[in-house]
């Protein structure tokens, strides 16, 4: 049974994983007959949002590990203790925490820093001609993480984001909300969800042709 | 268009909602052509659990409302401000948010109370013939809020939980993980899911048919 690396940032938008689209990839994982592998940077939160009022909530600490295994219901473990022979292909969800946990996009754009064991592990699927999918924020994630391989990428047509990866030296195409974007020789599959949907069914879609594509590519 | 309220009561398996059948159950509706309309308790959580470690976070607080703003991506109510008037069906997923913050089973069994504001709401709308669907261990909460109405349920399998179900009215009917148990007299949909699921295609497969059921229901 393939097994996909799925790369939690937290859980919630605002400051974590974008919790439907990690759940979303999940599903699609399953259904697909692969094995999730769930895995999460062993970091502090950026910050904690407090998502009904949408403010960030002062003196308060959370922990990335911790909070992704909400999202994996515990079964989750330290992207540090991951190899490249572990996993046959990762999936990065969206969510502010891949722009603000996983590497700092949300606060330098271009300038940013990837979270280096995030970057190791990125590289060396790359390299093994292992497959990567990125959702909705997480290209910038991988167009930072692949600097020097000129991967080709979308988050949908947002005009800001895509010139921030194309300074990263990543090539932008915009892409529909329901559709992928495919890099053949670096192996990425790229979707925008909800860096376009406007619900969860459009977000679903473009999700789940992102993960048969991958499954399709190991 | 049909809204259908989704009663959520935190983020996450182990202190509030099952984050996997709250997006599901999302998922289902959206796809039904219904809108979900969010909504939890006003209240501090039963207590924080860290799903890394499973140990309660001593000294931590977190409030119902503002994790499951995580799993709505910001939109959602105090339940108390929702009318039976303002939706035509409600679903409640489950994770032990359901049996810990909506009422006290998880602590006192059978001799458990529900929050007023779900019991209310619960009670409402079966009075008008509206459909209610429980996920999960949320079929609990509807075995309590409906004492009187001897309710027809199910939970799954476990004995244990069944036999607290009975102890408080209800009547209840095993079913395997991809069905649903239909009480016709009081318009209930319930569900096992992550009761008996093993993977998260096991417990889509039965919201995915709870869902449908409840909007037919309509």
């Amino acid at each position: 049974m393939k097994r996909i690396g799925v790369m939690l940032s937290g859980s919630g938008v605002y400051d974590g994983s974008e919790i439907h689209e990690a759940v979303l990839a999940l599903l699609a994982i399953e259904r697909g007959g692969a094995e999730a592998v769930c895995m999460a940077p062993d970091m502090q939160q950026m910050h904690v949002i407090n998502h009904f009022t949408g403010q960030v909530e002062a003196g308060q600490a959370r922990a990335v590990l911790a909070e992704s295994a909400r999202i994996a219901r515990g079964k989750v473990v330290d992207a540090a203790t991951v190899s490249v022979e572990d996993i046959d292909a990762l999936v990065i969800p969206g969510g502010y925490g891949a722009a603000k946990n996983l590497c700092d996009f949300a606060v330098k754009g271009a300038d940013c820093t990837v979270h280096p064991e995030v970057r190791r592990l990125v590289r060396a699927l790359v390299d093994r001609g292992k497959p990567v999918a990125g959702i909705c924020i997480a290209p910038a994630v991988l167009a930072k993480a692949l600097d020097g391989y000129a991967p080709q990428l979308t988050i949908g047509n947002d005009a800001d984001t895509a010139a921030a990866l194309e300074a990263m030296g990543a090539r932008h195409v915009a892409c529909p909300v329901d559709d992928i974007v495919v890099d053949e020789k670096n192996r990425l599959v790229t979707t925008p969800a909800y860096m376009l949907a406007e619900n969860i069914a459009e977000a679903a879609a473009g999700i789940e042709k992102a993960v048969k594509q991958l499954l399709a590519m190991c």
